[in-house]
């Protein structure tokens, strides 16, 4: 009996696909690109014949209507005009049944207007939920934002999404298995457990849901400050639609040192490399997001209408990065730098560095009044312990928002661990800031080593 | 935090590998073939730093040993003498810390006086549990067999087992996820549902061993009747010594024609094939075991000490047959026919056939009284219904207790679907019977077409 | 420096991919799914700048406009009309310089009229020719087919090759490579050899278009006759525009069986599993064609106009034949039976089959006089030595010519070594043909056993 | 019929495996890891039955004992005592028949007095040689160093080659295909072509050997020098007994920070990243040798007796850079760096960086006499070419010959492109320079900006 979650990395996103029963399964949140789902659907001999989208999703763009194409299934949602395409609304408390097994919609407003949960009852089971698909209304350890829409409904929302849980869902059972629709890193929650497995039984002892009054819960809610990327929006655009095929990554071709610079003139330049390797050698203009970041961070410097460049450690990480890209709905990736930087600096063309600093030795040259620094984590963080003295700019908004020093002062620039730190420093170069210091190790080490925090 | 369930195909078994904080995992009833563990280290870049064993398994060889060579781990118990090595036997009740996840042992006998089950507590669960490692305590929708030492116990020891779960498990709390060591198709279970996911709240609810009284359950177990292939007892030898090394499959050459003519006079030859395939064409004195019931059927027809030769459809079969039979204890494996059957053939080699039929067919002969009836399906199987007249012989006992009838009378054999019958043809064409079919389709086409059954 | 040969099975093409100089690569005559290339370019970080054509092929389809699509790559051929498409037209003895590659184009008619081939000079090898892109005007031990566009004119074209091959290729000296557009077992050539690594020189000793004089060469091309299976006027229609895109064959569905059945009342179902097991037990109706002969044999049967239905021995097959089905531009492919045959008859639909006979049962057989013998190999075969006594219809014509005989009457049905056979059995079966044996072994068992050949 | 190449990356080996007819292969110069040659054997359902060795390699560590010993096969030799084990030495002009194909051995002394190459005719070439394992004695545009057992005589060497070639190959013909044992990158030889493919013809006209006297020749040989890397002769040791079995790399074991930093107290620790990320941020006390040149230059810095270390990019490196040193005889790999040098950090332990400059700026400190240079390529590649008054030091011989400099001094380490140096700037940081300066894009760069050579 087949039932497999696929996380989509940089995401942590879930989604799932069940066998009913007959020959026949359920895609639950189908993330843009569909080959998952038609080669599990290929392996175990299975008709896909329903998809199911908890809400709207903001943070990716829907393969549902990709997926209803190629399958010939139905896209099956709760009954809110929020979901756009849907062939089959179904209303709270309905049952869908495929193959032999029953699915329960239960509305569970709160993280948005729309959102539904869908209860499972395999064949046999009786009365007893077996397992809940929570969409982004119950994570493991955690719930949903609540300040999507408006951050100003941020405490409101959350009482709703605490009925949602307390009304809809606890009554499943203690013993029903959570399906939720994102795990730990999500930029759809904070503090995510990176438990992947639970059950209503084990939230209930666990979750601040429960665990906290419903006046504690929507007070917890309405301190969650949590970045919104500015690809939202138009996620939610192209999912109202239900989502657009996917492009051919493949074709993303190689660009010889010479082509690529040329192009790079009006294009977007993403060099995945590591902070380190960024540091000592780059292509001066480039920004630079690790590998797993790409999907959480590319939409704060790029958009759908970019042309983006890739220059890469290992042609290995060009499907990644791109298909990466895509899943955020950003398809404007046309090449790669052939040979990456070495073949681009044996060319003559020219580098750039960026400097690095461990926490130790960023520690004394603060001690000696040499340097600022600027923690670019996000505001939560922030709040939970910084060094004293640092500036404060999260890296999504630094683009937009340059720190109101002299270019040529020493910046000590850090986040948790020096990923979003190497981005930073990436910006703050295009600025035209030269004195740039990425913390590597970032907070994390400055606390193993027993650094002052406030 | 990485949490993998790595199945056995064939042999429905389960092993775990579970991130517990730290950089630490364990394993728990680690496979003879340790590759897959030590991959999912590597991916994960964690340690290994336990092996736990609920019990002295009987239907596979333990990776223990090899895995503690390895890695350095230690291997982990209960505190008898039934489990042979163990690095660290734990009485029951006791907790064992991995990194920041607490393990407790429950001693859990009935299926085997030593089994164990161990109890999960992740950090930040408190006293609630997480997951239990079941071994064949409890199973998805049914229990280990309760046969095994002596079947005249089977009662005694229902009795034990309902007990362990009663006090032992149950009280973990209805949120608990179980984590068999089996799953459906196990030799070591009957009635294993074929959903993976459980709770010990869904399990309470639909499992026998709860929803039946305790004297109702024992005359549950006493009722099964489940075979219990030879190569059993080899495993419980060399599993008091926690498994030997696997031998490297990849040396199993290919022979040519003649070669291996020459060298299946004092072999025992697997054709793994599909029973249609056979059935047409294939190596005289050749045993027919589809691929997938290699480790569960060879073991009735090989043992530790054969020499083994396999004829195969296509080349990727053969590690996964010599796998299967090495999971089992089975070494002997030496080489494969270059060419398959059909070079075989051209080289004018000689082939022989067997017959096969309908159900549609079979029961037209019946009704004729053109043929006969050997069904070789287990105990179990037969008594929930079977076709009028049918002789019964279970297919692992029919090449020591062939039918009582003429060997050129027409025989009609079947079982489930096919597969076991392709082995019991090829038994009963070895033993010089000439007119036997295999009623392709088995009970299942039988049963499809509204054909009568008693 | 990448060169390689991307072997296509079933066609015995050969494409190729030449790295030429400053991240410059040429593509030899692309067969229509592109991926390889693609693929080959990443990993190399090579840009493909020119596709090179030999000639307008007609045993599958080209990718040469989708490849200069995802590349920008423009598409070179001979300055003939009967080309096609063309992005640069190229008149003999001109030169293309590609990166630090000279390459040398020259018109070597009598496969085709336009046929050219493509002389290699890398950097550094002077006026030395490296190797030479023959296409089929010279194979490893033979040369293409000269009856194509018209059999009466085979000796006619067969002078005009070989004076390509003596004029234009020979000069270019024993050391140089060759490399050919097909191999053993292409339907564009008779006994290629099975070695793929040749030189001018070694031809030049062995090769019948060096060996035999003029005259005895075109009387040794005007006895070859090679069947032409009905897709390659379509190819020839589609390769005129440098082929179509390809569709994407991960969109096959599993069909439950009586969705299956439904479906294939107006399609053509191709049973890809081996004789053997088709003759025990197949879906009636269904032609046999085993795996590797799906892209020669499937345009014997179906077209591009055909909606097709795949049954087979495992779902990984699916993705191969659909891909085979789609070189030889047949795209109808809509979907296969899931869970296969055992599926299919456990579900109680009927089934059908045939029978299969040794080579020595066989000839039992006809010294008994119970049988008459249908040989379905090609005309050469047939004339290089037969058995006494048989009929002979070449395969790919036997559903229009189907044999005189009663349809009750017992027919031993052989090829080779059986596989034609299994797709002649299964023409026979579909035209009411009751009686029939699939010779398994086929000819090369019969003259292994000694059996007396005319 | 199966012919493959299998290239060493590092070490560019290439050994073969040649099918020869009736089922029999050969594998000629096989490496250590012998898992290649068995699963091609697999799938092509052949016998290895023969393993030639045309010398006793110093750069690589055999495979054939293992070989032999998991097929069955027979080691085959030239006649001649410094091969070491022999199952089957042949006399110089000795024919060896296996399956259908005729091997002919040939004496080619000069690289090595016991080296030979195998003459290959399949059946049907007659008396024309199809191809020539050539060993050392014949690159693609090369020859074999002939400087190994005496530098003193390279020259004598170099004219035995000579005749070797003129005596031995040349007579087998332009037409015959040219297998080295190595190509472009080996330790073996001296501007090895990049062209994997080539004929006796083509290096008539092309390779020093046949363009110039015999004079000229034994000159120009005297004039390379070639480093010679200290495991060669652990290599000429162990390749006596023809090599021994495998150690298995998946055992090597992630190893926590602490249990890391611990452990390295008494290893060499190997950092393959980048030169651009080791610059930023290392381990303080590791080496640097980027992937691809371990093989190559591992031996210069460990030995058969070191216990190591590894700090990786990504963890599928490992088996990489394990095996790597494994064939190159270098077994003591126990563990790699957990989390890599990220985890390292953020756990609060100590970073060490050292400095990187781009060729425009290390001109401008030059012009500016802010630095010296000093050149770690090794005596061939100075000598066509350096910086102004740069010191040279190759960098296999730094670490016991480091440059007569202050500890404080500012210098700028340079190789071809960056990786030798990014070793050399380790041994250096090791040796207690602080002031030291990798100049990315070496010497390619400095000549690409137009920059003033010697």
């Amino acid at each position: 009996m087949l039932f497999r979650r696929l996380e989509t990395p940089g995401l942590a996103h879930h989604s799932y696909v069940l066998e009913c029963g007959g020959g026949q399964a359920v895609v639950v949140d189908a993330r843009r690109d569909i080959g998952g789902y038609l080669a599990l659907a290929r392996e175990y001999e299975l008709s896909i014949t329903h998809i199911l989208e908890t809400h709207r999703q903001e943070d990716f763009e829907y393969g549902s209507a990709s997926l209803a194409a190629a399958t010939g299934a139905v896209i099956v949602t709760g009954d809110h005009p929020l979901f756009g395409r849907s062939d089959r609304p179904l209303r709270d408390g309905t049952t869908l049944t495929v193959g032999t097994t029953r699915i329960v919609v239960h509305a569970t407003p709160g993280h948005t207007p729309e959102s539904v949960s869908y209860a499972v009852y395999p064949e046999n089971s009786g009365s007893t939920c077996w397992g809940v698909f929570t969409g982004d209304a119950l994570f493991v350890g955690a719930t949903g934002r609540t300040d999507l829409a408006d951050p100003g409904k941020a405490g409101e929302n959350a009482g709703v999404l605490f009925d949602s849980v307390h009304q809809k869902l606890a009554p499943l059972g203690d013993q029903a298995l959570v399906f939720a629709a994102h795990g730990s890193g999500s930029a759809c929650g904070s503090n995510i457990a990176d438990r992947e497995d639970s059950t209503l039984g084990l939230e209930r002892r666990t979750n601040p849901v429960f665990t906290l009054t419903r006046a504690d819960f929507v007070r917890h809610k309405k301190n969650e400050h949590l970045p919104r990327p500015p690809y939202f929006a138009h996620m939610e655009r192209v999912n109202l639609e239900a989502g657009r095929p996917v492009p051919d990554v493949a074709r993303i071709a190689a660009l010889q040192p010479a082509a690529f610079q040329k192009t790079m003139r009006d294009a977007v330049v993403i060099d995945t490399r590591s902070p380190d390797a960024f540091a000592s050698s780059h292509l001066p203009g480039s920004y630079n997001i690790w590998l797993e970041g790409v999907p959480g961070f590319a939409g704060w410097i790029a958009n759908e209408r970019s042309k983006l460049l890739l220059v890469v450690e290992a042609v290995a990480q060009i499907d990644t990065a791109a298909l990466s890209l895509v899943r955020v709905g950003i398809d404007g990736t046309i090449g790669f730098l052939a040979g990456g930087v070495p073949a681009w600096r044996e060319n003559g063309l020219p580098v750039a560095s960026t400097g690095v600093v461990s926490a130790s030795e960023a520690a004394a040259w603060l001690d000696a009044g040499r340097a600022r620094v600027l923690d670019v984590r996000d505001d939560d963080e922030w709040r939970a312990g910084h060094i004293g003295g640092a500036m404060h700019i999260y890296v999504g908004d630094l683009e937009s928002k340059l720190p109101a020093v002299d270019t040529e002062e020493r910046l000590i620039v850090h986040c948790s661990v020096g990923h979003r730190a190497g981005l930073a420093t990436s910006i703050l170069a295009r600025a035209g800031f030269t004195d740039v210091y990425n913390m590597l190790g970032g907070m994390d080490a400055w606390k193993a080593l027993g650094l002052p925090v406030e």
